[in-house]
């Protein structure tokens, strides 16, 4: 058979959460809740994502317990800790982990991120969030939550920083002459003296610079701060999109913002989030996602759209209406989820019930019900209508959802030719068809950590 | 044969550092300074450990670059990260990380050891340090460094924060009633509600409680803070001594303050490290240790000491005395170190360039030079004579110089009954015969952290 032409590729992440993304899923017998902090039950994850040759697994994260752990299999491993054990059993898939910018340090977070470069022979990913919630304010000292735009900030200057951290060694930075005894050439590892209005740091890291240079720079805030945060900083961006016009709208604006800091479309990957429910019947699929819905408990679903919507909505009715809700400048958490929510209520006229309902298997996400062909066509369908290079992929039960997205849909797309036969890199950069960054060399002027930034 | 009457056994820790602890190592062929971000090469390390049945492995740990990396195979993983790759490559070996209170939130320092304890199956240590360098202040937005003894004093409170937050579950806190839709047993996940002069932290942790309990609690510094530090929290205690006299004083001194604070001297087990060079012969050893002289960058050396000693030796002559030393009260650094290194250089009447020597193996630790037979025997009498519960065991080149200590020291100190044929336990704790903590229960009211700590 004659060569197909060359085609442009879809990317795949896998977002992996205890026992899967809807939040009755731990509840259901095809999930095994009691092996969330049992790392051989991730690990186990991780090589059946590796198995369907995806770009990379992802760790969401937070610094408090996220809702009621009565109703909800919550709390369990920290990313850093988790992914670099998954670092040692896995060989080529990246490890994305969130970390916010919030409540760390940059010196603290660049150089955890290149230690885990090193583990895993450059396959590190960082998901840079500024995380939303007073819960997590109060375990850092706080008694308020920082303000939205005033955590945006700080997120800039913070990469800013990190950046500096990880190119302050040059590649050849080692040159290991024993017999000279000279270790390093000490003039190719460089202080950053960062002197800012959130940070001071002096480096260079202690790290020598990781096998991909940078990790990875993921983001996952889309509201009018974290898309520009995203134009300038992000490789890759998560987000939570319902409709194809949506998203097409989301991808076309982000990479127009990206163009004007002197950035190309391809640099940044626009990757949706799908929660696919499937089963080898459309029916079968609907029956399954009916089964998840019937057990959702209401009070955990009030309480996490209560915080969603920032709105007490506890003792209302389930069968009523949504009431008032304030305006998205009010609201200081999550700031894109609330419109997306806001809008799905009014646009579908849904009950709180109805919406508690659409929003258990992604809190938001886009969730589709299907055969595994019925879900390739959508995914094709919103690849190449300009809403996607890529999606998030959020199993709704765990460890099987993923089982069947990588052994029934990946084949589908690949057959398409619209994913990988087989892995063609070593790095998650090299996945993501992204390039290493060069550290300015000595002698030569600092460049600009990204185009548009102040150098 | 008759079963012998049991005896008390000593414990060992694995200190594991890049080329090896000589400052010299990197330069030895020997040693392969080409692996210190091979993620593999550690996981030999910790693998001939175990084969060695020691019951933990030990990274150190700084915020900034450790001296002149121009001279020194410095910089590498960040110990968190890198234990936690172990963790999956090893199945009884203790894994001990230093992380500093100066510079880290008592959050999230509780929940990445939690992490760690539940990766590991319970086998997390935690080397407890205040940071001595103005070099790690100016990577956190300080010009100068915290001053001693609020280090102390912060540490304190920072212990304090993370025993409530490993103790914020209750261990039979997951109930997982599937069919009653209850998860957990939130009567058993409490806020910690903690309020005090350095930290506000509300909690609860968001990880389960983990395999130990609580991680083992380590720390190493010996000044007069330091020891009443440990004398309250400690569990094991690294310290660098130089003379079997000087031990006993010290580990007297040490478990009689832990009287005072309601604990027994076996709570708490003292740690002295040895840096053993071992040779086939008394002469063989000694003529490694001076190829290992003959290689250190005096450079180098009197960059460390000067740092040691809080007094720039630059330009002074090689082969003169030291000059007119600072009084202890005045070293804001290493306290303990500093006394210890102008006490070596007075008692034995050194030069600069013989200290330089004297110091290059074990930085101030104790070391020795001779045969497998003879290492044994100087450890015998430490641990016999009330001077050590066991030891650091610092090899002064790696990997070599630990294979040669589990395969020729190891097998001695076994055929004496003093060390383990197996591993009996499968916990950190277990290995060094410390209890695992009980959580209060809801309802009674919390115990104290420990004995003579306000609650
Ligand atoms: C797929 C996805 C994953 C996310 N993961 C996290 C996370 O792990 N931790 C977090 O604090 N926020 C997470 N977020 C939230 C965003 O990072 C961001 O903080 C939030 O959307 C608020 O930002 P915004 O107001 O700009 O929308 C995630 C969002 C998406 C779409
Ligand atoms: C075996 C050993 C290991 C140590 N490891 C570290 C370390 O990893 N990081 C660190 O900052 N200090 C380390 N120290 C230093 C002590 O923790 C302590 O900070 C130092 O001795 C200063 O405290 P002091 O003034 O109470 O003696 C170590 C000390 C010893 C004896």
């Amino acid at each position: 058979m004659p060569a197909s032409p060359p085609r442009r590729q879809l990317h795949l992440n896998a977002f992996l959460m205890n026992a899967g993304h809807h939040d009755a899923a731990w509840r259901h017998p095809l999930t095994t809740p009691e092996r969330i902090t049992d790392p051989t039950y991730f690990q186990e994850l991780a090589r059946t994502a590796e198995r369907g040759l995806v770009d990379s697994v992802f760790l969401a994260d937070g610094l408090a317990l996220w809702g009621n752990a009565r109703y909800n299999a919550l709390g369990g491993f920290e990313p850093l800790t988790l992914l670099s054990a998954l670092a040692t059993a896995t060989e080529r898939i990246g490890l994305i982990a969130t970390v916010s910018t919030t409540f760390n340090e940059p010196f603290t977070t660049a150089r955890a991120f290149a230690s885990l470069d090193h583990l895993s022979g450059g396959r590190a990913g960082w998901n840079i969030v500024t995380s939303g919630s007073v819960d997590e304010a109060r375990n850092f000292g706080r008694d308020e939550h920082l303000e939205h735009s005033l955590r945006y900030e700080r997120a800039r200057e913070f990469v800013e920083v990190a950046v500096k951290l990880w190119d302050s060694w040059e590649d050849d930075a080692i040159v290991l002459d024993r017999e000279g005894g000279v270790y390093a050439d000490t003039d190719r590892i460089r202080p950053v003296d960062h002197r800012g209005t959130h940070f001071r740091v002096r480096g260079p890291l202690n790290v020598p610079r990781s096998p991909q240079g940078r990790p990875l720079l993921v983001q996952a805030g889309s509201s009018e701060d974290g898309r520009e945060f995203a134009a300038r900083h992000a490789e890759a961006v998560f987000t939570a999109q319902q409709t194809l016009s949506d998203a097409q709208a989301f991808s076309k604006d982000l990479k127009s913002r990206a163009a004007r800091h002197g950035r190309s479309g391809d640099d940044v990957k626009v990757l949706p989030g799908i929660c696919p429910v499937i089963g080898s019947t459309e029916a079968e699929a609907r029956a399954l996602e009916q089964e998840l819905t019937v057990l959702q408990v209401p009070e955990y679903g009030l309480a996490q759209l209560s915080g969603m919507l920032g709105t007490d909505l506890t003792g209302l009715p389930l069968d009523g209406p949504l009431p008032e809700l304030p305006d998205e400048r009010d609201i200081n958490g999550n700031r894109s989820r609330f419109t997306l929510v806001a809008d799905l209520a009014r646009r579908d006229g849904l009950t709180l019930r109805e919406l508690i309902a659409r929003l258990g298997g992604g809190r938001g996400h886009w969730v589709v019900a299907g055969t595994a062909e019925q879900i390739a066509d959508r995914l094709e369908e919103w690849f190449t209508q300009g809403a996607a290079d890529g999606f998030n992929v959020m199993p709704p039960h765990l460890p099987g959802g993923l089982d069947h997205f990588v052994d029934q849909v990946v084949p589908i797309l690949q057959a398409r030719g619209l994913f990988r036969t087989e892995y063609t890199g070593r790095t998650l950069r090299d996945h993501y068809g992204l390039p290493r960054p060069a550290v300015p060399r000595a002698g030569r002027p600092r460049q600009p950590v990204a185009a548009g930034e102040p150098a």
